[in-house]
């Protein structure tokens, strides 16, 4: 058997980043991985007080510790002979490490939205600076949009692999295929629905993530003008007037369901929408098609990755709602982040993900 | 000042009869309503062993009870000499009782779906058999459908009021000022993605309301199929194939919030939008209008009568996404019952209720 | 009758201070409260840019807003002729206005724990430093705990009144009949297991109020050292080593379950302990005693003014567990203070509260 | 490397049941196990209808399905050629069907309370009926109780095991470091105020786990009269006046914490304390002790095997509150019966649960 990987992940005293050390740590193509956090990190301030062990932030971890938590440098990662790292950092962070990290040789897959969009447009809404634009611009398009779903097979290559957001994931695994299919009336539009769990607001306090701001409520925001718009439209090649993105703020720790509203352009049985799945999911392990008329619920997909698609067709054989699972940590950032590592690497899709 | 109005609830076990009963013991215009329940109730097995206080069901009433239950008679209701009776029982038994108390001379509001349908193809849903088939369509014809909002002055003279559904009411109450506008582009068809505390699925155990199915979960169900289609349609003269209804249970109480997507059919700014929900609401006081970019929230309108509406207006001034918020068993049952009863005996829109 | 009395209530942009304003602006006694904050308040930014309207910062409290947010100056007080002052605010803001406050000739409501204790000792950690120690000291003398069941009496001519804290409220007026009946084997020692909402901790964004750390949880939180231990071994006349107080934080917004723990000196009957409580509590409205088995739930006394008593009698006699429950915003802040105002003008003592 | 060993499970439509077959599926020291529901089943109405597959009741369990729920029968054990027997079942029936599987040869883990305890007085509130008293004395006499921690050493040869109860496992583990060490104050007595999430109260659906009934609400039942008390006494050799249990009912699907008021006969230091639990649970990796001033919370121990331990010592040095965790399904049912396998048949305590 070949040596083991060397990993490193920046950014584990985040939600995602602490996800991904778990499920890296038990990883078993990997050598222990190297876990940093920054030093002058906003996002945390217990970080900043040099915190020793990652089982003093999340107890959950493990019974005994040994989990160290390291200030990040180059130093560091070139001592420690980093092969791949993985970046869950603010996009800003990720937009300014991630040029360095691949002139010194690292492989890198970033968990924020810094490298996920190609065009500027959808860009724009980020605000990313950057120190040298050439090379930003290069390595903007070598970035691979790690869905392994979708682009397994560019990953194998990939030196830079930006992983997709969480609606992202969700609403794209659901319409990709029905798309591809070439079934969709897009001039009818597209509605997408989506409720998320509270972490996928980040771990940061504040007045909207205050347990009695959330408990006992639902709100939508951002309508019209999420983030995440653009990378949905980039991947399955719409325009913006295909898509109302709409998401929600559910009174839940994690999960999403998406429910996309979809018309077909042509009469369909349940039993053809449900094959058009089937068939582009073929071998695909870490998404499920669920039976009409069982529709997967949020419960389902927690705590796993994957990605659980179900649908209702009307009678008119014309209108179909889409209803789509994920854990947002996991498939939605995290596990999907370790099932681009596999392919990246050529290992088994469901390796370390079980 | 005049006598007060003597009144009865039939139902006060359930959810919404609860509170009904909560609200009419406060009423300035009331009698101490006669609180009833069926004997050989289904719904509620404690009912059946002749519950002398409604305090001991439901704790939170009062603290020295006093709120005896009666076993429901025409003859209870005769002697006590009932006006005006609510029904919060199943539609069978409403559309069984109904007939009887009207030919004894009481008008009538009924919470159930029994009497809310015209057409009976939207009445089929519910199976509905009556003994007296031409008393019953005779019935169905006088019967107002109680949103006051809209139907305010045929309330005056109402005999039977059916009180909407508690989906229907958040929806219709968003889509009516549109519609009448003439302004929906309804060939691009309507989406309502509605999403509702547990509270209205009912009082009656089932794996489906266990904590543990509902907790940290979101599941859509009924999409295309749901009983309050019927009544949605009727009142805003649309055609099935103009709306796409997906109901969502949340894990939360109570509360409901629909997110409507709609087409306009000629631009509009967002004060124009807000103007035609201003001017049709003028002078309602149970609907509050939000001023872009805020959006209702659930808890915004939790325990109170109000419906909250919002809405967002895309770049294009056309695509437009309305929120609408109900506490279902208040604005979604109860709450807008006695709004009714003010309704129909001409007294303040927002008596007993503020 | 007589002029409306004239308030003002300073701290309305946190939990408590809001949940007063609601009841204070339907308080059919009162002119419309003035309602204040502190232009330099930390607790909440919002209020810092003006806030125009309270109705901006809590949706929920009305339909058509025109509940001006002033900011507080003494000046604003002295203009509006303000009788009577409530604070909502912290206890180092406490503790500096009050003396300035009756010095002018208002009477005070503070709901902080600034003014609650009278030994130096349970002050202590508080950390309270004065300006004028002499008029501190007069002050905190003349300060009468605001727990109107035990000190009705004197809050007739009460100038200052301190509005007891919410865990405080649930134990001693579980406590106070059996302490006072003297049938408590205090050598044996009371437990007080005692579970919060999360509004208990106030609305500052923290990591221990995000809604993913509360969330499907429970923790324990200063045992052995919470603020409320003070005022309730003074109003029971106990000794710390009589009560251990362990508080803990529960996944819902608002409500405080105490499970309390007492040996009785004296065998009893089930009976005899209810008498004990009844005769204890006769005439005041907003305790309930619960007959055994029924026990109190948090649910009960949600959105109400109660404070639920209940209780299990072990088969020796002996060994008593009670469990009280209240709502921390009202009975355990705005309530109890509405009713300490109702009791120092001698109203009844429901009124505004029902 | 042996034989793999071949294990059933009945019951595996409940909570307990399904978790447990979800881990022995992916034991590495199993066959494939069998998995089964009784036909006459009331737990769930849908095992009646001879469900084919697990992954249909809980979509959770897999991608693809291919896990047959058999209905249970004698023959098919026999032929399945069953080693060892999970019983996830009522304890009426697990008291009918361990005689009959020993008798065959099967060694047996149950799940229930119906081979816990030794004390016929205990045993009493159980209300167990025997079709062969000799045979069910006998084997109540052999059944050891399968806390592996205490009783690790009598598994490697138990016929049969008896699955301690969730609360009791909480208690047992917090109390007997101490208990065994001599430095409880037995005379002033024990009080466990213990708080468990739904899941707790099984998945047969009631007006008590009713989502509606359980949400923003924590309710104490069964004080005094909990059925765990006996197996509690039983395994610390207490007498029923040492100890006061009262379990209350959490808004959480799953997890326990329990409570712990103990006096010391002697001045201890934390640091004494912390020793007794580190030196008592020595080797042993499924309990953590948490260093003061650090205490568990139900959400560390989610998910997992452990038994989370952490405590306050007053500054009396005799007064200490201890601080117990578990997750319910797991280190409370379901968990432990895979320690208890690992612990019968000489593998490693962590096989199976890491």
């Amino acid at each position: 058997m070949s040596a083991k990987l060397k990993t490193a992940v920046l950014g584990v005293t985040g939600y995602s980043g602490f996800e991904l050390a778990r499920i890296l740590l038990r990883h078993p193509r990997l050598e222990t991985p190297l876990l940093l956090s920054r030093s002058d990190s906003s996002e945390n301030s217990a970080a900043k007080n040099a915190v020793p062990d990652l089982a003093h932030l999340f107890p959950a971890i493990s019974g005994n510790g040994g989990h160290l938590l390291h200030t990040f440098s180059w130093n560091a990662l070139q001592h420690h002979g980093v092969d791949l790292l993985f970046l869950a950092t603010p996009h800003e962070v990720s937009r300014e490490l991630v040029p360095e990290a691949i002139s010194r040789g690292m492989r890198v897959i970033d968990l924020s939205g810094a490298w996920r969009l190609k065009q500027a447009q959808h860009r724009a809404v980020y605000g990313l600076e950057d120190a040298n634009p050439v090379t930003a611009t290069e390595l903007t398009e070598k970035a691979i949009y790690g869905l392994p779903e979708l682009n397994g097979e560019r990953l194998a290559n990939a030196v830079l692999v930006a992983n997709p957001g969480c609606y992202a994931t969700s609403i794209i695994l659901a319409l990709a295929p029905l798309l591809r299919a070439g079934v969709v009336d897009l001039e009818r539009g597209i509605v997408s629905d989506s409720k998320s769990g509270v972490s996928g607001a980040g771990k940061e306090p504040s007045s909207r993530t205050h347990f009695v701001s959330v408990a006992d409520n639902l709100s939508a925001y951002s309508v019209f003008g999420h983030r995440h718009v653009g990378e949905i439209l980039e991947q399955l090649n719409l325009d913006s007037r295909h898509l109302i993105f709409a998401p929600h703020l559910l009174p839940i720790p994690r999960g999403i369901l998406s429910t996309i509203y979809v018309h077909l352009n042509r009469e369909m049985t349940p039993g053809q929408v449900e094959s058009c799945f089937r068939d582009f999911y073929a071998g695909k392990c870490w998404v499920r098609v669920f039976a009409t008329p069982q529709l997967p619920q949020i419960q389902f997909s927690l705590h796993t990755n994957y990605c659980d698609l179900g649908f209702c067709l009307d009678v008119d054989k014309k209108r179909l709602v889409l209803v789509s699972c994920i854990d947002n940590l996991l498939k939605g950032a995290a596990g999907q982040a370790v099932q681009n590592m596999n392919a990246m690497y050529g290992w088994g899709e469901e390796e370390g993900l079980a």
